[in-house]
């Protein structure tokens, strides 16, 4: 029997990685190299061919409700014109489906929930090229990061997430003996059980930058507490979620459950349902990333208290001296520049204090840095095709007007230019900007893709402190801080985490600001307004679940 | 350093209060019986002087805010009127000294501040009879159940959250070392520091019946996360609860941390403070116990999402067959004797199907275990004083009223009366009405007080059905069925675990429906009307904190 098989296959991968959520070091089953060694010989052809066997033609799903008409209209920033269509229907028919789904998985024990959804992620792994491949031409990440971001990466948070919701429901003990001594009396005997009852229909909003990265701990924390998921993708990036959605029904189906505990909920742009589905009683869940504007109208329309959130921030780097300022440039110009800055994490303002800013070579001036800064990018997109693995493409046309905007709002020390050679695609450098301190209009504004400021401020202290306000103001998943005095990094340090700003100090070689990796990183904190939700920690899954209990006498001892 | 002796002190009863939140089983470090060998020969003396010392004069809370004249016009429901009046100041003074104190304690390691909890809860166990007093004339609990549900019960389920609260924050390490394979380059390696950030400050908003029972889990989670907390005690209950904020503020102070971490916002009837302490925006999280209608009013009304509540419910009883109609009877006549049924889990509406109800004494009629039941609570309440000693007083004069309306829903079977001797005192004992299943209107509000309905129904499954569809749709706390055949049973525990109830099967001895015990019962699901937060669960704990971490190259291995 399959559940039986996937609890065999997958318990030590799932006590490893509850471990290592706990240790937080370094941890992955899934390879991030899209090598053939690890995931076969013809893996990256299969894939491709996979991919464009989606091309021009409905996307089947198996038992799907379809009542609507065929829907889609997905344009790849890199050019291609999909042409996929998916079935759609109503929200209302979409969560019948998937009330009607859910006993049999709520009655299921955390243990078969969780190794059905790790059967599910290993099968999403071995199509990690296929997925890479619908990531990249819906998102417009170049290849490698889309393969990353949208296979092994997405595919650990996903994990992170089963095993947290996991090991929280497993706190809780499936029967328990309750002996009241009572002096010289027997004493008073109760036999005790709790099950864990999920909440119900839960709702995961995707994004059009990151849809599996993002979208696979919302939707795997409520599958593995027993709520069924109603996977509504950005308009602009469905495939890689409508492909993790069929997998996902597969599995369950082999496992004996109703694959509509996972169902699909699409629609095109300026047509879109989220809203609808949004202020239904029925969605007892809602996780959700995207734009503030936006999620401030879920948290505020939602009909149930339980939203998590990732929205948006703006990322502050504060420089005020290093010991390498080589390799500071080349990591900030590449954290810059890794996919055009359209990642949640990627920075947005430099602070640095006017003078004085201690180095390894020599004391420098802010002027002198900000222009290290752009000539590392230039370097680093000085050849194209470089550029564009680096770069990859621009999601939404709206990224190119914001770019063209910001360049007005001071002095363009660097401007963002098209990639050469990527012919039919969307593609734009970082623009550099300086602006005044005093000017927050212009830089304490979310300015999405690859736009970033540089703020020249009076002091150390001036710089500091206006890159925590903003945090605690507008919301930031990162800081990166660079120094060599102790007691600035310590300040930054205490600063920072009052405003559950994830900091990283001093990044001069292969990590970079932009990067969290699952198990280790927490990814947005929920304490500021960069989104109230972390994932993934214990809060992010204790609440889609309750206990329910019942108590009996014992029989006598 | 009393900081390090508390911890010395306590770390094993906090490792043995973790252990029994994950066993369920029977345990607890207070002795609920108010004995001379537990808590010494002079300690009942010596409780009550105290009680009495505080009649007729200023609560002084040192160093408490006090910026408004003394309030205060409590008065017994044994008709003592008390006389105490306590400091008061404003929720925005309140606050910023909340505010103030928060630093210090939110850098405090969750070890710390777990063990000050319990060195504060150890303080209140050894005044337990004092507190019994407090809780007697503010409640109308009679002594007995006052000194257990007010002293080591309540502090039961304030080490019970206190010890949740310190699991899942010790779920994240202080700090771990990441270090990723780079094949045969040198790992790429980061050193990471995580630390608990508190939400801010969190308000407990304070019931009449139950003050520390139904207080101290959300009191101590939100301190044991690092957040100050300002209890606001019901207008009619403040005295237990300015006792406990006092031992708390004079353990904290020798601590060395701030004692303005807890604060008293003391009211009066009429001039209540709660609606502006619970749409101030510093308000992080709150703690409510009380009715459904201002509850659904601080649901909606609260700047924050974080909200935690017990409500009210309609606790159900379903009669299908008992093999010990005697002890049926007993048990149940004195669950709803007990505090005169001004508890949360009493039940009020016994639902039984018109005939052939198999007891052990024959098959019976509704109607005749009915009469049992009236007959049981005349036994049970036939002398005076033993009446007196399960009853009490009825706390509020509302509930004396909503027992005359509800003799006028049906046939009485049995009538409420005043208990004789208790002269000064409200009293009532049990009312008990027969009503038409069709009556809904009449069995189908919350009727707080010793209140029960007798619902006779037109079989087992009727009875059944409406009990469940009660508990989804009004909410429950618990729900008692008797029953004889399993497949029934099974049936009960199916669904009353659908809608999250807590369900007692068949209790017949000394175990009553109303008693719920820490580290083994969870107190409301959080998944019916009857409130959206459960004692104590992960999630009552989880979303009390956040976590922020910081990240730098680490040095070479």
């Amino acid at each position: 029997m399959a559940q039986a098989l996937f609890l065999e296959t997958h318990r030590q991968t799932l006590e490893a990685a509850t471990r290592a959520n706990r240790d937080r070091g370094f941890w992955t089953p899934y390879v991030e190299a899209p090598s053939r060694k690890a995931y076969g010989e013809t893996a990256a052809e299969d894939g491709e061919a996979a991919f464009k066997a989606h091309l021009n033609g409905l996307f089947e799903i198996p038992g799907h409700p379809a009542a609507g008409g065929p829907l889609g209209k997905e344009e790849s920033p890199f050019g291609l014109a999909l042409g996929v269509t998916y079935p759609s229907t109503s929200p209302a028919a979409l969560i019948d489906a998937a009330q009607a789904a859910m006993p049999a998985w709520a009655a299921a024990t955390p243990d078969v929930r969780a190794t059905t959804c790790l059967e599910i992620l290993e099968r999403l792994n071995k199509r990690s090229f296929e997925i890479g491949h619908a990531v990249m031409h819906t998102t417009g990440q170049a290849f490698m990061m889309a393969f990353q971001a949208g296979g092994p990466h997405a595919q650990d948070r996903g994990l992170e997430a089963v095993a947290m919701a996991h090991e929280i429901q497993s706190q809780t003990p499936a029967s328990a003996l309750w002996e009241k001594p009572q002096g010289k009396a027997d004493p008073l005997r109760l036999e005790k059980t709790f099950r864990i009852i999920p909440r119900g229909v839960s709702l995961m909003i995707g994004c059009s930058t990151f849809p599996c990265w993002n979208g696979y701990p919302g939707l795997f924390a409520s599958l593995a507490t027993g709520n069924p998921v109603i996977v509504k993708p950005h308009p602009g990036a469905i495939l890689p979620l409508a492909i993790t959605v069929r997998v996902a029904r597969e599995v369950l189906t082999e496992a004996g459950f109703d694959p509509n505990l996972i169902l699909l909920a699409v629609d095109e742009p300026g047509a879109e349902t989220t809203k609808a589905l949004v202020t239904d009683p029925a969605i007892r869940i809602i996780d959700y990333t995207g734009s503030g504007t936006f999620g401030q109208w879920v948290r505020g329309h939602a009909m149930t208290p339980l939203v998590f959130t990732e929205e948006a921030g703006i990322n502050p780097v504060v420089i005020t001296g290093t010991d390498d300022l080589k390799g500071l440039c080349r990591n900030l110009a590449f954290s810059l520049a890794l996919y055009s800055g359209q990642m949640c994490t990627a920075p947005q303002n430099i602070f640095l204090p006017r003078e004085d800013i201690a180095t390894d070579q020599g004391s420098k001036s802010a002027d002198e840095i900000a222009e290290a800064i752009a000539v590392a990018l230039d370097k680093l997109l000085g050849d194209p095709e470089r550029a564009a693995g680096v770069c990859g493409a621009i999601q939404s046309p709206a990224t190119l007007t914001r770019i063209a905007d910001a360049a007005k709002l001071g002095a363009v020390l660097r401007p963002s230019i098209p990639i050469a050679g990527m012919d039919g695609a969307r593609s734009a450098t970082p623009l550099l900007v300086t602006v005044a301190a005093a000017d927050e209009a212009a830089y304490l504004t979310e300015r999405f893709g690859p736009i970033a400021f540089i703020i020249v401020c009076d002091s150390v202290e001036d710089a500091l402190d206006r890159a925590v306000r903003s945090t605690a103001a507008k919301g930031a998943i990162t800081a990166l801080v660079h120094g060599t005095d102790p007691a600035v990094l310590t300040q930054a340090e205490d600063a920072f985490a009052t405003t559950g700003t994830a900091l990283s100090l001093n990044l001069t070689g292969g990590v970079f600001v932009n990067q969290s990796a699952a198990f280790s990183d927490y990814h947005v904190s929920g304490a500021n307004p960069s989104g109230n939700a972390c994932l993934t920690d214990a809060a992010y899954v204790a609440s889609r679940f309750r206990v329910a209990m019942n108590r009996r006498p014992a029989s006598a001892a």
